[in-house]
């Protein structure tokens, strides 16, 4: 970069305006950040590290990269069922590497996310590295108390469901990397914005409470994910490969390149939720895709057990993909 | 290393037991770990973040970098005056320069300070990364809410307070490095501990709550950090130069090193409290000195004006030491 910024000098022009007055960020010119939870409610904690060259690429817009850490923070809050509330950001980069414009589409992608989502920046950190850029985000979420959504509640018989479409972000990942080339360009670029701008189930999980037996988010991949559930319930699940939700996009992508369910299986970063209810919730899942005009599929069952299936159309067994991403 | 450890294994053998099965980290297998915050108290929240090679060097030991990692963090908590209760760690490693037992002895000093300043760990991330081996930490303290210690309550008049001794880790630094040689062993391995195992004021922080009027901990240097709280109490400060409190083994290095004064002044990382308070402090001084064994020590005055003066044994002023480390 041709200036040289300084550390306070970052924190007070691109930072400060984040915490939007907010009492106890104290303008971030304090020790620490000091927070009240409302009487009766729980606060949830989720810390996320994303790191340049392994969860984004050299050279993603900041405004993606910004988009990506606050969202799949706000995907972990929606599958506890909270409310976001605030989140702390800290920032190791290279001085050589970012410019101060870099830092200004970076906050003005974190300032439009914290209107969309409602979380306030409260406290941080920012030191230098020799190395990759290095984003770490701890986010915090208000939850009624002891109505948190776990991963460990699923029982037999259960209902399982997704939100929103499947697979949409590893075929992204493929159009971004550049080996996914033959698609129209409406198609290309919904399936890049579904890999760089996951929409968290911000206003979907928390409606959740109290109706549904277990949730997760999806980001390691549907399969994956769903084994998650199955290991901490201690249970298995059935579910037909028919029933996936999947985009226009997906599936035309899928016409040609059949191969691809695999990735759509095993590939992460869809941040929908994925979670669990007895049949009472088909009710409420129509009042709630009206509301929220998010759709709500059905794929399968929690069966006793400890495998997770898949069957086809053909009610065959079908093997199962690779974990999703894993990162040593 | 030889072992290719996997994600989920770092977690559950190293990290899941430094959760000493408080309910609200889930083991570490959810989304997001859930705290309850007593009634009539407020969180207070900091974030640190340590690289390899500018915050502890390549090859320090793993018990130093964890010991410090967590130190840190405490201090910031003290300075809040708020007792310490949980946090979150995210950990991004190159898979080729750490080993299972790099792990082990890192979660060991976790697990040590944990038990000696009561902090549990609650939640994190576990990442891999091409550069340097990267931490951040967020640490949650409980305070009574409304009652936070913040720097910009200091008023004219009041007492300037320090609690330990000033200069020794960054002397401490200057032995680790090998430019300050000619030192006894005693006194080499008393300023190695004080750089490498600041002494958090966990318990004097809390203690100090109702009593004082502004407080910081000093992390960038006396000098630059009592500047913080005059800046951000708009007013300034006078210290008398032969007040500042010294161990015997920096008397003992000044003696033959007198220009490291300025050294002492400037320098980092002594993570003691220093806070400002009105007379009638002097009183309960005495007792907290003697209840919790810990030096507190005046060394001037907030006065009028917004400059940060250091006056000598003759009166006079002396020149102030170069500011605190900055990062770019």
């Amino acid at each position: 970069m041709t200036e040289k910024l300084g550390e306070f000098e970052i924190i007070e022009t691109y930072f400060s305006p984040l915490t939007k007055d907010e009492k106890g960020a104290f303008n971030l010119a304090d020790d620490a950040a000091v927070l009240e939870v409302p009487k009766g409610k729980s606060l949830v904690i989720t810390t996320d590290t994303l790191v340049e060259g392994i969860h984004f690429l050299t050279g993603d817009l900041p405004k993606n990269i910004g988009a990506k850490l606050l969202r799949v923070s706000l995907s972990d809050l929606a599958a506890m069922g909270s409310v976001p509330a605030y989140y702390n950001l800290s920032i190791a980069f290279k001085a050589s590497s970012i410019t101060s414009n870099w830092f200004k589409e970076f906050a003005d992608a974190l300032l439009k996310d914290q209107n969309q989502f409602g979380i306030t920046l409260i406290g941080g950190d920012t030191v230098s590295t020799t190395g990759p850029l290095t984003l770490t985000i701890t986010a915090f979420g208000v939850v009624q108390a002891g109505k948190v959504l776990r991963r460990n509640g699923a029982r037999v018989g259960d209902d399982i469901w997704v939100s929103g479409s499947i697979g949409d972000a590893a075929l992204g990942l493929k159009v971004a990397s550049g080996e996914l080339v033959n698609i129209s360009k409406i198609n290309k670029n919904f399936l890049l914005s579904r890999y760089f701008k996951p929409i968290p189930q911000t206003f979907l999980g928390p409606k959740l409470v109290n109706h549904i037996n277990s949730a997760i988010d999806i980001s390691d991949g549907l399969i994956a994910d769903l084994t998650h559930i199955c290991k901490a319930s201690n249970l298995g699940a059935e579910i037909q490969l028919n029933s996936i939700p999947l985009s226009k996009a997906t599936k035309r992508v899928l016409a040609t390149r059949p191969d691809y369910i695999d990735l759509i299986l095993g590939g992460g970063d869809d941040f929908e939720l994925l979670f669990t209810a007895d049949r009472s919730f088909r009710i409420l899942q129509k009042s709630l895709t009206k509301e929220l005009k998010v759709s709500l599929t059905r794929i399968g069952n929690i069966v006793g057990g400890s495998s997770t299936l898949i069957i086809d159309k053909k009610g065959k067994e079908y093997p199962l993909p690779k974990a999703g991403y894993t990162h040593f």
